[in-house]
C-alpha cells in the first residue's frame, strides 16, 4: 500500500504495473496457506491451541488477502488516471498521511504476527483512529465550498477513501486475531 | 440488504433502525459457527471431505457476516440523511435494481448453501455481472451534467455503490467456496 501510495501520488505507471501483477502472487500464497493449514489439521490432527492457531491464520490469510486487493484497487485508479495524476494537489498531503498510517499498520501488523507482541496489537487501534481522522479529514475537504475539482475526482477520492480506511480495518482484524489467540479475550 | 433498500429509498427510520441493531446477531452467529466448527474439529477430529467443510463454513461465515455490516451501512446512512431521502429520485431505480439483484443473489446463495445446486452456484456469476452493470450505470448517472445534486450526495451514492457491489462479490465468494467444495475446482 505504501508502494501504491507512491505510484497514485507520482503517477507512476511503472509501479502501478508491478502492484496490479503482484496481487496474483498475494492470491496464491492465500491458497497455498489454506491448504497446508488443512493438511496440517488432517494429518497432524491437532488440538486445543494448535487448532486454534491454524484456525486463526486462515482468518488472518484471508484479511492480508484483502489488504492486497485493496493496494491494487489503488493501483488500477492509478493506471486509470494516468498520465493524468488521480489525487488533486489539496488533497496530496491527506492521501500520503493515509498512505504513510498503511504502511506503519501494516509493519505493526506483521510484527504482532511474528512475535505476538500484544501492546503492538494494542496500539494498532490507536492508529486505525489516525487512519479514521483523515478519512473524515479527506470528506471536509471534499465537501469544501472551495472543492473545484467536479464529481469524477469525488469519486475517485471517496473510493480511495474507503481502500485505505478498509486497509487498516483489516490490519486491525488481523491484530485482534493474535490478540484473542493469545490471550482468549476480545481486546 | 432487500430491507435496508427499502428503508434508503423510502427513508424509513424504523426499518434502518432494526437492521443496525440485528448486525450484533449477525456478528453473534458468527463467533457461535467459529467456536462450534473449532470444537467440532477438536472432538471429531475429522479428516478429507468433513475437514473441508468445516473450513469452508468458516470462510462462508465471514462473507455472511460481512454482506450483514453493508446492509448495516447502507441503514446507517439512511439515518445519518433522516429525515431527508439519501437517494435523489434520479437513482431510485437503479438503486432499487441493485437492491432487487441484491435479494436474488443472497436467495440464490442460501439455496446454494443449502442444496449444494452447482447450477445455482454458477449462475450466481450472471447475476454478479448484472450487479456491475448497475453498477457502472450510477457512475454515469453521476457524471452526467446534468447532475444537480452536488458532491455530498455523489460521496454517498459512489459508497453505496460500493456497498451492493461488495454485497455481490461476497455472495459470489460463499457460491465459489461450494463449488469447490463439491468439485474440488474452481468454477
Amino acid at each position: 500500500m505504501q508502494r501504491a501510495t507512491t505510484a497514485l501520488l507520482t503517477a507512476d505507471l511503472k509501479i502501478a504495473e508491478e502492484i496490479i501483477s503482484e496481487d496474483d502472487a498475494i492470491d496464491a500464497m492465500q491458497h497455498d496457506i489454506e491448504a497446508r493449514a488443512i493438511n496440517l489439521m488432517a494429518r497432524q490432527q491437532p488440538v486445543a491451541g494448535d487448532l486454534r492457531t491454524l484456525v486463526t491464520s486462515l482468518r488472518m490469510s484471508a484479511d492480508l488477502e484483502r489488504m492486497g486487493d485493496l493496494a491494487h484497487h489503488v493501483a488500477k485508479l492509478t493506471r486509470m488516471r494516468y498520465p493524468s495524476a488521480a489525487v488533486p494537489v489539496e488533497l496530496t498531503a491527506t492521501i500520503q498521511s493515509m498512505g504513510d498510517v498503511a504502511g506503519k499498520i501494516i509493519d505493526k501488523a506483521t510484527h504482532v504476527i511474528k512475535t505476538q507482541d500484544l501492546k503492538a496489537a494494542v496500539e494498532l487501534e490507536t492508529d486505525d483512529d489516525e487512519m479514521d481522522r483523515l478519512h473524515r479529514q479527506l470528506f471536509t475537504i471534499l465537501l469544501d465550498d472551495s472543492w473545484s475539482y467536479g464529481i469524477e475526482t469525488a469519486i475517485d477520492l471517496t473510493l480511495l477513501g474507503r481502500y485505505y480506511e478498509r486497509y487498516a480495518d483489516h490490519a486491525v482484524s488481523v491484530s485482534r486475531r493474535v490478540y484473542f489467540l493469545v490471550t482468549g479475550k476480545y481486546a
